[in-house]
């Protein structure tokens, strides 16, 4: 792809900005070479800067959060929605007819099927058609169509790093499709709302499980595999919050008769040409922290010895590959960039 | 069981007192009533006071490390092994004849496979007729064995934690015999000595797993179901480091024809008279903190909506019920004390 | 002292339980061989047991919380108040007129300077002769008054390490009464309650000061060295919030003529026959996980060379002698019971 | 500073690069414009290639460890020393003698005074004329000399933090010369070898003081006040270790007659032009969290009431402005290139 030297720079407007992902998006973009943040909205925090909120950023971005404003997001490009479930089904309609490209960190528009959607999330979707339009913004299934999205669904942070696990093995039938994905999440997945649970004294120096008979990533899981598989899939899916702050972990358990050796293959095959995720040497046990606060999934294979059982290991940071690293990347495919313009900085370690 | 008002002291030792089980058992046996500590020793450390290692200790105990003797530790009524792999083997003989009761809280008599032991502990047994003799120290199973051993293997922290999780399951045959065992250790599971993936450093604010292909704890799991149901089972279990001091997290997968409120019954039935094992409500999320420094084990017990999957919870602290409180029980067995004695101080929280 | 076997046991009651410093009166007492626990309050979980919300209590007490009611508390022998600020002094008189003996965890009766605590705690007493008749809970202190008293208001966390660690300064004019506290709390020093600060990813990986130029636990400690040095002290008193659950790091300052030697002999002297504060050789840097559950306070001195400046470092769990501990010492001294009962248990290490 | 297009690329030598400096430098002259990491040695890791060290910088760098080489080395424009102390001292005359310019992260080149130096670091000096000639790289102080030196001095971490917090003070003489440094630093300071105190289970949960007596820290940050005061400082450090990975908390004691407005006044127009230190408004409580992986100095003053103590309050990442973000920083001068490329990332927060 070329850039040419008088690359107009773009415009892009963040819906509900005050959240983790939003601050994420703010710190990824701060390097961007092809865009400008014109507008960041927050209801509660309306007239006060970035940086009073964001310490991190004092120094970098001279903006204030607005009003929510449908009118004044209309001169964005391009919008990211950083606010909770139900937000962005009610706001897309009027952007996407206005020619404003929409990026939905949320929910509303992950599921495919209603009805499921309505039973998880506890609630009647406000724009179905949008539904059906969108495209579910994982890159390494859905690049083409996200080029030429009007409307993105950015993935989850758990079905990102257990999607990307599996998908080799969904596509391909190289196992039986009879998954148990053994999920932990450090804590900055629960947002930046208080909670007791999520109070350093309650969860530090602890672990637990949680949501274990019914988690609302579950059905996006099941739809991403089922999709690549052509067939309905058998998933559980139990999450767990690990007492760290950014870092998902999917331990992920199947069957297959592929050799170590052939699964290897198939897997560095299958991503080869991508370049947010990096396939380790067999055997290995990657760490979340080689990934903090950076776009990389990373994924090891254990075939276990004498048994068909395989063990895949997938990590990502929920907050960049699991949210707001993702948007952008769709965002720069949506926008004609190239695909890894400012997602290119190498995690945090140690 | 009646402990009279003259009720002896016994003595008691603690081979190879150093590491992260020997102050367990020092902090533990600091109120115990009817034991003294005698003598504790290390090769290292000896001449030095307990406290100039564990300043914890300052003010319980006026006890300096000797060096570990047979002649001096016949002298005790029960010799505690806190000591590295391939240590008891060597000295448990002599002490058992001479009536010392032993327990060894490493793996030297864990496995009656002695080819399968020899595989996964990278040596020969230098005595093989003990492993024969010696009883696996979980109490839930074998409480009346304890009472008369000699000699007890006290178990690992993982197979504490996974065998308490599927024994109701194992012993019944309420699932099929497939199991998989996503286990998560706190890190002092690693031990005191010094190594570069241990340092805060490297192992905070990330997580992954290790040893997925293969671990010691595995055949030892395998033992405890195997026996329990009778047959061969098949487990597959992976182990992962967590950025905390102490708790193990067992995330236990099965398949079961059962309904969830006949599992929950199966369950509490089973333990109804266990004193450190806790059934909780059907649905709870146990947390490693609740157990933290106490003997306990919490169950819970998700079976999954529309499936016959089975997700067992199952925590410990690793020094505790995965070692040395474990032991005390044990050690309470042996001399016929009340099994409960300075073991029911509850979890530190927060 | 002389307990008789048939010793009554007191009946003891709890109002404000769910707080941090309710579990820990919890757990410390649960082991006590004088005291029952008969109520226990809660306006927000009354009904509730109290295992629902301390987990690690299950098991362990069979207990609910009820209303506060001044009327069921009057058949206590004994009540803490770990209640918020501002209410003891509302319940105190009637407890105390019945003849019921109190202890407030809280800093309703710790200044005696009634503007000062105005200003500081923002609220006008409602009970200024209890003040004047509360004993300020320090032992080391107030030993005699407190067995005595009828009121005893338990020291604040700052106070106990920070005032423990300047003491024989201040007695002894050994020093010149300009002094630094250079203070750093556990974040279980914040309470239970939730707030944006004290989410595990908000204080996590990061470490500030706090209420740099005015802190309400400064007059406080101002109020124990004025009194001991009887003449006013310059305090400069910095707190810090340190990404740890429990304990206390005092780092305090002081200018001296006196030499090491003379130092030390003067703290081991003042201290040798307190049973809860451990004075380490010179020279030692005291952790605060070596107390970490446990009531000792422990203190180590550093007189720089070639200089008059001493360093004196003193740590406490600020659950424990910071609180919960401190006030089941004063109980034990209120009710003629040995001071340390239930109080001599190590620190959970490591 | 104007870059023409076909600026040529700088070639860039690590010595020594398996440390937490060394890491640091690859991760932030990953994105450099200007530079090309060329040569990166390390003994014991030599042949391996850097992401099987540090698993973030997978598909990042192409580059292994070589043998450090004097030979090799003179090819480059500029070679970082990431050694420890008392390496670079024997290599550095001979590379600046061949026109390669030399920046020491370690201690050889920090103190002038040789007698102090070998006091503090137990060793005698290799190489005392490049001791003279070397610049202390503190661009704050030293921006020109740094332009156009051969060597320089790399300061210390906590004298970046300290000494900045207090250089306004020192310059002017606001402030008394008696200060004290109550200083906290993140584990990473503590280099990545393996030690006992540094491990999880031992530094986990837990704070205490180390050095309280002599730090090596201390006579450089004092030679920093005394060159800007010209005349002696009293200055009391005590370091301590905080249980998280990254970053350094000042906590600095003066006594001024200044207001508070005058001294907000005096710190604001110090550091007006300087690109990485932010002076917070007054009463501001800096988090280390904010300038995590960032190269900025936080700095926030707090004049008590009352009283003329003044607090300073100021934050680093260890790693960032007190290693190897300040070394690139002085690279980009050394070099003629805009001071702060590669370096403008905001802090990863949370």
């Amino acid at each position: 792809m070329q850039i040419s030297d008088n690359q107009p720079r773009y415009k892009i407007g963040i819906v509900g900005g005050t959240g983790y992902t939003g601050v994420e998006l703010l710190r990824l973009l701060a390097g961007h070479d092809y865009v400008d943040i014109t507008a960041i909205t927050s209801r509660a925090e309306s007239g006060k800067v970035v940086s009073d909120i964001y310490p991190n950023l004092r120094g970098i971005y001279d903006l204030a959060f607005s009003e929510p404003n449908v009118a004044a997001l209309k001169a964005c490009d391009l919008a990211f929605f950083a606010t909770p479930n139900g937000i962005a089904m009610h706001m897309a309609r009027e952007l996407v007819d206005a020619g404003v490209k929409v990026i939905d960190l949320a929910a509303d528009f992950r599921i495919k099927d209603l009805a499921v959607w309505s039973d998880y999330y506890g609630m009647e979707h406000a724009c179905p058609d949008l539904v059906e339009e969108a495209v579910y913004g994982l890159p390494e299934i859905n690049r083409e169509a996200t080029r030429a999205a009007r409307l993105v669904a950015n993935p989850g942070c758990y079905p990102t790093a257990a999607g990307l696990g599996l998908l080799p093995l969904a596509e391909t039938g190289a196992a039986d499709l009879h998954f148990v994905a053994d999920c932990k999440s450090g804590i900055s997945g629960a947002g930046r709302g208080t909670s007791l649970g999520t109070q350093l004294s309650e969860s530090g120096e602890s672990f637990s499980a949680y949501a274990a008979s019914k988690h609302r990533h579950e059905p996006e899981i099941n739809q991403t595999l089922a999709t690549a598989a052509q067939q309905p899939v058998d998933l559980t899916f139990v999450p767990h919050l690990l007492p760290i702050i950014r870092g998902i972990h999917a331990t992920l358990y199947a069957e297959t008769d592929l050799s170590s050796d052939e699964l290897q293959t198939l897997y560095e095959d299958r991503y080869a040409n991508e370049p947010f995720v990096d396939v380790l040497p067999a055997g290995s046990h990657p760490q979340t922290r080689s990934v903090k606060g950076a776009n990389f999934c990373r994924i090891a294979l254990h075939k276990r010895p004498n048994s068909n059982r395989l063990v895949v290991l997938s990590v990502i940071d929920n907050l960049t590959k699991g949210a707001a690293g993702q948007a952008i990347q769709n965002m720069n495919l949506m926008l004609g960039l190239p695909e890894t313009t400012s997602l290119q900085q190498p995690g945090l370690l140690p």
